[in-house]
């Protein structure tokens, strides 16, 4: 019963009219091919992909789901199917360089994508997702050897990767990690050791599944600086790239979960697996974390596609459903009720998601483009600048879209009153699917800590200026400017509150580090919204200009008037939160929190 | 793996040292018998059956679930232990009149016993609460035979009640409503019709199961002018109250739902079924709506039923789960890493749920005294009164103990990591029980225009006064004192806002009821927001005249200075947002809420 199609008029406004993306990235080496022509073809020929097939094995993943027996995962028939058009459609190829047979489409391309896929089948996508990962980590830090082996059959869709670094005694502190790394003669080493809540550790989608393990050398340093990484291929490769003897790693069962049930979560056991190294010995986690920019995001667009899929369905909910009479008399007097759109209340929740989602999207894309010039430009100073600025955006785009894909689901849902509870309308699944967002990758409390605690900081402060510098040069240009003054001048005071709630957290925080937990996730959602708020200015700039050529660009007027009508203002009390400090958080003893269940007279 | 204490003393705390409720309630009818030494002995009992029965049986609620199989629907072994366990506790006839064989205790010691049975087992809590609803309902309509009949089985727990309202076109819209009623002689009625989304329409935990059912009588008028309300017993009864044959009502199938899967949902076809009028012809939304104070507030305290136990959960995790250390260095320099709850990003999440719980059952318990002061006060006024307080408390209790129900469950899963994602765990069940709370009896969207639209304009704001009168008082009798200045400062600031929102929605509202549909949500948080301070004004007040007495108290005052520097500011962002109005919200064409599906060049 659900119903979606790719929003792809969005992104042609996001990157040619709002970014100018072509211009942006030209002459940069290896998009030579990258023309706004092949981009429309291979976006539609995704959406094609995602509407038909990704998504009609999307509830089959959920009621189906991933089944374990006698060490091997199999999935339902047609996410099989799906995954197979998906290889065939080159979405495995899409990111990748050239020499490895990949079509190096620029980063906000995988931007939609990742939106695309996930909307259709998140379970579906995590399989993708982390293939991509995994190419990235090996490409960055692997041998030529390793890169010539692997990266070509990720592209070829013919094998799939994983990462593998929770054990079950450390999440988030991964410095606590047991699994043990001994080397085997050559650049072989033996891993032996059991990692959990492995995604997609096992599965029948691919030939062959390339784990990336994180490990410990023998007389190792203690904690985060004496881990390793590991490549661990599920069967070893032979010179020739055939598949050779099975290697030592075991799935030992998957787990029961509240959502992504197409998405196998294993737990591994690697006895006496063959290893090799990836990088250098003990800087294994840095390995793993270089790569982490493009995961977060990747799971913030998790986020974003389950809000667009949840939004475009509680809409057509909405449109279709009658009940209950306009609060100025009927809109569809021949009809016996009106349709839920015509109420305020259900209004200020479509706004709202879309007002989120479009600034959510262009957030992405804006951070995107950055990967690509710091990545791409010949100019070293642009490179570092941009990549300051992807560090700075991370954290944000991963728990900021990963949130509200939470509460627009939520939102989607509650339109459909009590046939949004029920399994069959599909929105339930939505909500269980994204659920998980949240956690993983970092969980959201993480990477609020690594914003407030690490990244502004950092450098006195000079992440925060490749933010800041760009939106007051726009304020100044815009201030006058008669349509947009009308939003500069919240944007402005939002922006003076985020700029007052910095200098607060960054001198309070140096001399006492509770004060950054404390505000952290406060923080955040401050500096996140005020983020959307500029990519809200960068839109309507755009809309106002062409606001006498389509009814499309009033639309988005209307939609960002909202964001800073109602959304916005929210940052005012995340500032006042965090002005509070930390002082009574932490003044609570650890027996102060327990509900008491004795009465006073049998304490 | 799931842990829960009953929170005895937080009741104890609220209801003899804030409410004084004992002195409130001296010399009500029927209420001789619940001395404070009985109510400790009935909460232990109800408590140990939580603790120790109704939590036990929850997993079976739902891994197994429901069960249905040629119309007749079968629960877990466990679950029907747990009900029978109930019963023979007295659970069943706590709140019923002593004249029908009940208890007869007063409503705050329902809410206790309603949030605690919802902690333990929100499935097995629904059956409950319905059997309650239906006695209420047939007790304040119902003749006398029907009463007599009726009402003692429910409170002996023999036969358990329904409400049937929603049919497939019509769930918020009653005025739709299709099913029919004929007369057939004497006091009968033939009830034809079908009915979906029928909690507990269909078991096997009772006897018999006696379903409230809203149909029209032939030439009924139009609209909810013309509904009338029917009791439709499964198996007809005897006039010597034995069981007869099988009435015409049918369970054709039960929901597939995201959560509460003990609750059975079922789609109940009458056909030529007999039924009772209760009440006057054409008059059955009334009577059915006669209840909806309780019902609502019920559906409050699975909000908070749900709130509390996953607090209790991610509390203890918090506690054991080592990971990562101290921002000051290890608090466990013996083991490898210090207990989450270190962390204040971790305490923040634990405050603001505990405080959230405070206020939430605090306000449950104020209204649940009003409940009885309207209804057994030997003085007219003072009944009117405080009906009148409980009518405008009713939505906000619905509305915010559920909204933050599953921000509570879902902050708690949180804590919880990639293992509150994991079904063993028992946290992800939480959060998808308590999702369908904002749903039922009222949409938390139909709950704010019930606050904005109804209850804020009736009689010149009459029912307003009897929040702001008192909470003013309190403000003028304590604004100098040194202990409780700190609180009233700042809440004195939000409860200015509270009333200017007040009158800007009175106001632009009389000319323009889009103006109450665009605020209503978030004047309805506003105005909960602000109660939820008064009750923390009344529970601070007392901490601190005893705050040498006990840490307790020490620990209350923490977790309410926490709801004022954190929780009351969102107050703030709620009226700016309603400040904006509903000209944006209704200047969206409906066709510009779509996301726009083609490429410019092919629209």
């Amino acid at each position: 019963m659900v119903q979606y199609k790719s929003p792809k008029r969005e992104y042609e406004f996001i990157l040619r009219e709002v970014l100018d993306f072509e211009e942006q990235i030209k002459g940069y080496e290896g998009f030579e091919e990258a023309t706004w022509e092949t981009i429309e073809m291979i976006a539609d020929q995704f959406s094609t992909l995602s509407e038909e097939v990704w998504l009609s094995s999307n509830r089959d993943g959920d009621v189906i789901g991933a089944k374990f027996e006698n060490g091997n995962v199999s999935l339902p028939p047609s996410m099989k199917r799906a995954a197979e058009a998906a290889i065939n459609s080159g979405l495995t190829s899409l990111f990748g360089h050239q020499k490895y047979g990949g079509m190096e489409f620029p980063t906000p391309i995988s931007v939609f994508s990742d939106e695309v896929s996930c909307s259709s089948n998140m379970s579906l996508g995590i399989y993708m997702g982390l293939t991509k990962g995994a190419y990235h980590c090996i490409n960055n830090h692997g041998s030529e050897d390793l890169k010539e082996t692997y990266l070509p059959e990720f592209l070829a869709g013919r094998w799939f990767g994983t990462m593998c670094l929770t054990e079950a005694h450390c999440g988030t502190d991964l410095g606590l990690i047991r699994t043990k790394a001994e080397p085997d003669g050559d650049d072989k080493y033996v891993i032996n050791g059991e990692k959990i809540f492995i995604s997609a550790g096992e599965h029948d989608l691919a030939e062959n599944i390339i784990h990336l393990v994180l490990a410990r050398l023998p007389n190792a340093p203690k904690g985060v600086k004496g881990i390793s990484l590991f490549l661990v291929p599920k069967f070893l490769v032979n010179d020739d790239k055939s598949l050779g003897e099975r290697n030592g790693v075991k799935c030992m069962s998957i787990e029961e979960k509240m959502g992504v049930h197409g998405s196998a979560t294993c737990v591994l056991n690697f006895e006496n697996a063959t290893g090799y190294l990836i990088g250098e010995p003990h800087k294994g986690l840095s390995a793993m974390f270089s790569m982490m920019n493009h995961e977060r995001i990747s799971v913030g667009l998790q986020g974003l596609g389950i809000s667009e899929i949840s939004y475009q369905n509680g809409l057509a909910y909405a449109k279709d459903r009658l009940q209950g009479r306009d609060l100025k008399g009927p809109k569809n007097p021949d009809e016996e009720a009106d349709p839920l759109i015509v109420h305020p209340d259900v209004r200020r929740m479509l706004l709202r998601s879309k007002a989120l989602i479009d600034a959510g999207r262009m957030l992405s894309c804006w951070t995107a483009l950055a990967i690509d010039k710091s990545d791409k430009d010949p100019d070293e100073k642009i490179r570092r600048e941009n990549n300051d600025l992807v560090e700075l955006m991370t954290p944000i785009i991963k728990s900021l879209l990963t949130d509200f894909g939470v509460e627009i689901s939520y939102d989607m849902l509650q339109i459909h009153g009590g046939h949004g509870y029920i399994k069959e309308f599909g929105m339930e699944q939505f909500s269980r699917d994204v659920r998980i967002a949240p956690i993983w990758e970092g969980a959201n409390g993480i990477q609020a800590l690594d914003l407030a605690g690490r990244k502004m900081p950092k450098n006195m402060g000079r992440l925060l200026r490749r933010f800041f510098h760009p939106v007051l040069a726009f304020i100044d240009k815009n201030k006058e400017d008669s349509n947009m003054k009308e939003f500069i001048i919240p944007f402005e005071k939002a922006l003076k509150g985020l700029q007052k709630t910095t200098l607060f957290m960054a001198q309070k925080g140096s001399s006492n580090p509770y004060e950054i937990g404390a505000g952290a996730t406060d923080y955040l959602k401050q500096f996140g919204i005020v983020s959307m708020g500029y990519m809200w200015l960068l839109m309507l700039e755009v809309a106002f200009s062409k606001k006498d050529e389509d009814d499309y660009y009033q639309h988005k007027i209307i939609t960002g008037r909202f964001f800073f009508e109602r959304i916005l203002p929210e940052t005012l009390f995340r500032a006042i939160s965090i002005s509070s400090g930390s002082k009574t958080i932490m003044s609570m003893p650890d027996e102060g929190f327990n509900s008491v269940s004795k009465f006073s007279g049998t304490l």
